[in-house]
């Protein structure tokens, strides 16, 4: 079975913002066996969204809408699918409740502008809004599944999971199976990748690619069976046989970042960690606390962006500096055991580098970057010669400096 | 004149990828007074593709589709471009020899399997590859103008602004000019923007709208006009009408972000900073150095996320931490100050908040958060109540610590 998801909106055409709502659609779908075969983006215009509901209609089996629903003028997406589907919009009880509800104790100009959300084509089914005002509805009898959600991301997915998600399955579910895992790696190039698994990526089922991003390459392994078991396993395997292949390069699965990853090893052996940054100036610690709880491991951070501040915070020698630069090994070395020993944490992180666009010379061009991690066992360091912008470099460096952490946490 | 953008590659419909080409495209042709009225998003499928493109080609004056020109089975837009538009796929020599030239000292399989890519419809122009190996074309023979361009991000902008900007010039410029321009505010509410500029909002030439995003409300202003000037002096009185309500609200315009202006302000001031930071734990640091050249006026920061951080880094009392907690004014302040003498610089920036999602209180919930700036003058604080997710309290702390900084260095 096939589905289309029409994102509207102007905002979405005229530049500036992504539809990213049908990324989270599109991977909810595929759970129930469907498979997402259009995407299609239509500014807040009758005429065009008439056009794209019946080109839709006309092709897939299930067509998701998000956005239209609001109060303005510009929502236009009710109308649109009752002219399309040729029904009346009548104004249901049952929202107009809800929506009242929602605003009790505003004034009588708010309800009235809202009352306009209440209106539904006749004899759909109705979608509550667990996180708004404008319910979604729906339209199952037989022909194409229609469904409209709301198009703020934080709607649309509460509206998804309680209320749509159910009739889709009631549909759809039980026909075909999918299952997806993605493997995370880092410190793998992906010619490398490619080379180790070349067997596993040319065989037709399950599919699996490859996916460059600046945390790493990314594996992708898709399953399609006749039961949601068979599928399972089907990956289960794959995935196997791939880890055996790229061993410790894999970091985790589907959409965990690294930090979790460290995170979760630094509290489960109870080590507390430090940092010390020159080019990434912040980043390490800024993803390393963007993971609830982090405060149990992670003390403290220093962002050593000068010279003195590297001398002053960490005790790295001047004269040190002076004779090997602030971009060595070296410096990257006492930038690391300073910081472990100034917070008297177990582990000591830091990475020292040149980021660009400019500042890099032939014996240091843009992308040197050397990370080191102290332990109680005493101190590593490694170079890494990174490519792609200043922000990318500085992105990719934290990602290294990261993976040393973990790398040693489960050596 | 109208164009649609299709964009091609199982990888954007199976979740994970969004499709991000087509933001710069849309914003491009916009400026050749093209607007994009769809966006399509197809799978590496030839029915389904050729039926994109049947559909476009029907609907709108000039479709644009990236990706599916590589080396492999999956990458079918050449032939399906070649079927619908009724040509013959021919080897040109052109483009055989610019691969080549490319490929110069790789082995003969190499060579052989990339030969492919130099297949084109017949009698199309090519666009040559600045950035990489495969070329593009378009057709442009009176009926829609069709152009295809490569998937990877980098070489479709390239061969765009090179190749293909000129030709849609050629065909569509000159004819209706649009003007765009955007607004970005901080410090102040959706409902208080749309309250100070209601009027301006309501007219229908130029049009104006609004986006929340987490660094404030974006002020998005779209005028379309008969010449490129006429349309450019719609824009400009425009903005002039809404910073005269806005004021000091406004921090830039387009693509800037608040560091870059909070930069360029210190770096035209002479001045230098230091930060420190708990809840936001180098966010605020990571942010400032982003901008190339930022050593000029950052010297350092310091990541206090526990409290002995705070007294030994800063010289917090540890006596004001356990009579006021760390999430005060008082305690900014005080980080703020210990910054600043620390790192002997002319400002000191300091943030503590509660970033959740839990660690919240009755009297200090989620989301509470102070700043606290210390200049030659003295020291000021600010409180503020944030909404969302970890994530985003930490982003919205971090935008509202930058401004307080520009609002100074502008006051």
């Amino acid at each position: 079975m096939r589905a289309e998801i029409i994102a509207t909106g102007t905002e979405l055409l005229t530049g500036g913002s992504a539809d990213t709502n049908s990324v989270f659609l599109s991977e909810e779908l595929m759970l129930l066996g469907l498979e997402t075969a259009f995407k299609t983006v239509v500014g807040d215009d009758e005429k065009d969204m008439e056009e794209a509901l019946k080109r839709a209609m006309a092709r897939v089996d299930a067509v998701i809408i998000t956005g239209g629903l609001g109060p303005t003028e510009d929502d236009i997406t009710r109308k649109v699918v009752a002219k399309i589907t040729k029904k009346r919009l009548v104004l249901s009880e049952e929202a107009l409740a809800a929506i009242r509800a929602r605003l009790a104790g505003r004034g009588k100009d708010v309800l009235a502008a809202n009352d306009r959300q209440a209106l539904i084509p006749a004899g759909t089914r109705l979608l509550p809004n667990p996180a708004g005002i404008a319910p979604g509805f729906y339209i199952d009898e037989g022909g194409p599944f229609v469904a409209v959600l709301p198009g703020v991301p934080l709607e649309m997915r509460a509206m998804y999971s309680e209320s749509l998600k159910p009739a889709l399955d009631q549909r759809f579910g039980g026909k075909s199976f999918i299952r997806r895992r993605v493997l995370r790696t880092c410190g793998i190039s992906e010619s490398a990748v490619n080379q180790s698994i070349q067997d596993i990526l040319r065989r037709s089922e399950p599919k699996v690619g490859l996916s460059v991003k600046e945390t790493g390459v990314d594996v992708r392994i898709i399953a399609r069976a006749s039961s949601g078991e068979q599928a399972q396993a089907l990956v289960d395997r794959t995935e196997s046989a791939i880890r055996e292949k790229l061993g410790d390069a894999v970091y985790g699965v589907d959409g965990v970042e690294l930090e979790e990853v460290v995170g979760a090893l630094l509290k489960q052996r109870r080590l507390k960690i430090a940092v010390a940054e020159s080019c990434t100036a912040g980043l390490i610690g800024a993803r390393i606390t963007n993971i609830a709880g982090s405060s149990e491991y992670f003390e403290r951070g220093a962002v050593v962006y000068s010279n003195l501040a590297k001398t002053e915070m960490l005790g790295v020698p001047a004269e040190l500096i002076e004779r090997l630069g602030a971009v060595s090994s070296e410096a990257a070395a006492a930038m690391a055991q300073g910081i472990k020993q100034a917070a008297r944490t177990d582990l000591g992180l830091s990475v020292t580098g040149i980021a660009g666009p400019s500042g890099g010379t032939d014996k240091k061009p843009v992308g040197l970057v050397y990370t080191a991690l102290t332990t109680p066992q005493g101190t590593t360091t490694a170079e890494y010669r990174l490519l792609g912008s200043r922000e990318q470099i500085r992105m990719r460096a934290s990602q290294m400096a990261l993976d040393m952490v973990r790398r040693y946490l489960i050596g």
